[in-house]
C-alpha cells in the first residue's frame, strides 16, 4: 500500500535492531505513508545491529537512547522535536528483554535481581518513556503511542517466563498512563498484542518453534507476521483510530479467540 | 465432605437427567450438605431418565416441568414453595441443548428454526425461571442463583456450533438480570463455566473425546469432574460467597488461563 | 481524509436509515475512501427513511431486504455481485432493535415473543447473512466483515434491557462464524463496539440522555462519534488490518477499560 | 457460621495488621473453621500494629518476616512447618504498598525508585513467597494459594496510581506461577479482586471516601466488607473448590460486570 495516511506526520520508533524487527518494518511502513520519525535504540543494542543502514535507506537520523534512563530519554525527545520540528504524533514502544530468559532460569528458580533488571527494560521504560513525553507537553492533540505486546499477558505460556509479568504491568501502564494522556493532551496509548514472531528477540524464547506451529495451526488466519503488524501499527497511528484508547488490540489471525482448532484436535488424535 | 453447610437451605435443582449428570451429582451433593429441594426436568426426559431412583435416594420428589413454558415455570415453583415450606434459597439451572448440534448440521449451515429452539431451551429458560421467581418475590434475601456454562461462549471451538451462541446469552441473562436481583432482592446470580464433562448430553458434541483430551492435557489441574462442579457449586449456594455475583466462573483446572502447555507442544513437536 | 484506502473494494452496507445513523456516515466515508457498495435496509425501514437521498448522493443503489429473511438475502447477494461486478470485500452490519425496548416493557417482566422478534432481528441476521456469503463463496480472500455492538454484551447496564443478550449473542456469532470463514475463507469477522450514540435507533433506549452524559465524563477521549466510528470501520475494511479477526474491539474513547474518572467522583462528592 | 471446613489444614496468613485488616479477619474466620496458622508481617509493621494480640486470641504465633527478603521468608515456610507439624494446605498474601501513593506523587510525575520499591513489596514478595513453598515442595496435594488483587488492575482509577501496575503484576504471577504449581504439584493459586475496603492500607489511597461511594452505588450487592472477603476466602481454601486455578474472582458486589448503575444515572442528572 502508497497511501500518504501519516503524512505530516512525526515520531519516533524505539526498538529497531534488525531486519527481523517489528519496529524496523514499522519504520519503513511509517516511510511509505508520508511519516517523519527519529529511530532510537540502546547504545549496545546500537553496536549489535544494522540500524544506520534502516536510517539511511529511509532518510532519517539515530538517536542512541537507553529507555531506562530519565536523560537520555529527555534527550531524545528534545533532539526528536529539534530534529523534525515540533511537537510529536506517534511513539513506538518495542522494547523487552528477560535476563532469565536469556539466561534460561526456570520460572519456579528466579534470579530476583534479573526479574528486576527485565521489568525495567520491558515495562518501566514505557512509563519513564509516556512521563518524559507528558512533562514535556510533546505529543500533539490526537497523537498515538503504541507499545508492543503478547498474549501470556492475559494466559500462561510455559517458557515465556517472566516476559509474561512484564507485559501485564506493560499493558496497565498504558491503560494507567493513557487515561491522563487521554483527559490533559487528547492523546491515545494503546498496546498490540502481537502473534509470536520470529524476530531477534524472539529467538531467546526457549521452544519458540514448538510455540509458533501451534500458533499457526490454531489461528484461523494463521499468524500474523512482522510486516502485517507494521501495518496496523500505522493504522493505530493514523486519523482512522482518534477514539481508540486503553485498548490491548489482539493482531494474531484470530488466536487469542480461538478455544481450539480442528487441526490440533486432529493432530491430537491422530497420534493417539 | 459432610459439613451441612446447606442447613436450612430451600431450592430447585433442573436438568437431572441420569447418573452422569452434573445435576444429579449436585442434587447428591446439596442433600449431603444439609439443603432441601424438589428435583425438575422436562416431561419428555423424565420419561427418559432415571430421575425418579435419584429423588428416593435423596428423600425430595420430581416436579416435571418444561423450561420453556412460564405456567410449567410458575406451578413448579408454587410447588416447590409449598412442598418447601417457604421461599427459596438456592437454584441451579443445568439445561443445554442443540438441535442442530444433534442433527449434525454443520455451522455454516444451521437450520434457523432449530437455532431458535435451542435458544430457546438453553437461554430463554433462564430468563423465563428468573423472570418467575423475581414477580412471585420467590427467593429468599441473600440467595443463589447459578448457571452452567461453558468456555465457549467466550472462545470459539469447532463443534460447538450454535451452543457456545446460546452460552453466551446465558451468561449475558446472568448479568443483565442479576443486577435487578442484587439491587432489588440482595440475591446474587452466577454461571459457572465447567470443563468439557462426560454427560449425556454432552455426549451428543461431536469430537468430544477429543476435546477432552486436549482439555486434559492443556489445564494445570486436569479437568474438573461432575462431582468436584457439584463441590463449587454448593460454594456458590453456601453464606461463603455472600458478595460474588454478576460472575462467569471458571471452573476448569485452569484451562481458561492457559495459552498452551508443554503437555501439548511435545505432541505437536513430537510428530513433525 | 481522503486517502482512497478502498479503491477497487466492494460490499455491502446494512442499516442506513437516515443521516444520523451510523451506517449512513460509514457509506459515505467508504465513497470518499474509493469503496463501491450496495445499501440496503429493510423495506418497512426504506419507507420511513431517506436512503434513497443518500445512494444519490454516493451514486450507488439501494436493495430492500428484510436480513431475517434467507431468500432476501440472498437476493441482495446477487444483486451486488452482478452490479458490482463480482465477489465482495467488505460487509457491513449495522442492525439492531428491541420491541421490549420500544414499547417499555421492564427487563424483569419481558414479553418472550417480542424478545424473539428483537433476536431474530439484532443477532440472528448477522448468522443468516455470513451463511448466505459463505455458501455462495461472494467474499473474496482478504475480505472484511464487520458488525457493530455495545459494550452491554460485556456489563450490565438498567435500560439497554434485552438488546445486552442481543449484542452478546452478536459477538458470539462474530467469534463462531470467523473461524469457519478464516480458516476456509481468509476473511476475517470483528465486531465493534461503539460508544453510546445519538442514531434514531439510540433514541428508542430509555435514559440515554443520562448515559451518554456519563459515558462523555467516564471517557477519558470523550465519546466516540458516529463519524468517528465510520473512520474507524474503514480502518477495519482496509488492508491495514488483514489479522485482526475474532475480536470485539472498543472504540469508545476509552470508557470500557476506565473504573471511573476523577470526574464523575467529584460530581459524587459535589452533591453529597 | 462456624462449619469447620478447614478441619486438619494448616497455612501461612501473611498481612494481619490491625482489627482493620482483611488478613486479620481471615485470621479469625480460618480459626473458627478449623484451620491452624502461623501469621506474619514485616517487622516494622509488627511494630504498628496489634497482631500479638490477635494471635493469643487465636492461640497462634507470629513470626516476623521481610516478604521481598527469601531469606526470611525461608525462616518462615521452616518455622511454619516445625511448628504446625507438616505440610501447609493454604496461604494467604495480602501485602500492598505504594511509596509514590504514600508520599502523594502523581502517576504522570512518578519517583521510578519508589515504583520499583512498591512493585516489590506489593507483587514481587508474592513470587519469592511462591519459589520459596515449590523450591521447598511445603505445600500439601491440593494445597490453595491465595493474594488480594484490585480491579485497578482491568481498568484505570485516577488515584490508584502504581498499586494497578503492581495488581497487574501480581496477577500475572499467579497465573505464570499457577500453572507450574498446578502441573507439579496439584496445588492452586488465585487471586481476590476484592471490593475497595476501609482498611488502614486502604486509607492511603488518596479520593478512597469518594470512590467508596461510587462503588457502593455502583455494585448490585453493594460492597463486599472485609468479613465477607475472610469467608469467601476460606471457601477458597477449603475443598469445595479444588479445581478452580489461575484465575482472578471478583468478590465486590457486582461491581465489575455493571456498566452503571441506575442510582449513578439519577445522581447525574439530578444535578445537571
Amino acid at each position: 500500500m502508497s497511501y500518504k495516511i501519516l503524512e505530516g506526520k512525526k515520531g519516533i520508533i524505539f526498538g529497531a535492531l534488525d531486519d527481523q524487527s517489528i519496529a524496523w518494518k514499522t519504520a519503513k511502513t511509517v516511510h511509505d505513508a508520508g511519516g517523519k520519525f527519529i529511530l532510537t535504540n540502546a547504545p549496545v543494542a546500537l553496536r549489535m545491529g544494522a540500524i544506520k543502514e534502516l536510517a539511511e535507506e529511509v532518510g532519517t537520523k539515530v538517536f542512541p537512547a537507553d529507555a531506562t534512563n530519565l536523560e537520555d530519554l529527555n534527550s531524545l525527545v528534545d533532539f526528536a522535536q529539534t530534529e523534525l520540528g515540533g511537537n510529536l504524533d506517534f511513539v513506538l514502544h518495542s522494547i523487552g528483554m528477560s535476563v532469565n530468559v536469556r539466561k534460561g532460569k526456570h520460572y519456579t528458580d528466579l534470579n530476583h535481581d534479573w526479574m528486576q533488571k527485565g521489568w525495567d527494560v520491558s515495562a518501566v521504560s514505557f512509563h519513564k518513556l509516556m512521563q518524559c513525553l507528558y512533562k514535556k507537553d510533546a505529543m500533539n492533540t490526537w497523537g498515538s503511542i503504541v507499545a508492543l505486546s503478547y498474549i501470556a499477558a492475559q494466559r500462561t505460556f510455559p517458557n515465556y517466563n517472566d516476559m509474561a509479568d512484564n507485559k501485564a504491568y506493560l499493558e496497565s501502564i498504558a491503560r494507567s498512563f493513557g487515561y491522563f494522556f487521554g483527559k490533559d493532551k487528547k492523546v491515545r496509548v494503546n498496546t498490540i498484542s502481537q502473534s509470536p514472531t520470529l524476530t531477534t528477540a524472539g529467538k531467546g524464547v526457549k521452544g519458540l518453534d514448538g510455540f509458533l506451529k501451534y500458533a499457526e495451526e490454531m489461528s484461523p488466519l494463521g499468524n500474523a507476521t512482522a510486516e502485517e503488524c507494521a501495518d496496523y501499527i500505522i493504522s493505530l497511528f493514523s486519523d482512522y483510530t482518534r477514539k481508540v484508547t486503553l485498548q490491548n488490540l489482539f493482531h494474531d489471525g484470530g488466536f487469542s479467540n480461538t478455544g481450539v482448532s480442528q487441526d490440533i484436535i486432529d493432530r491430537l488424535m491422530g497420534d493417539s
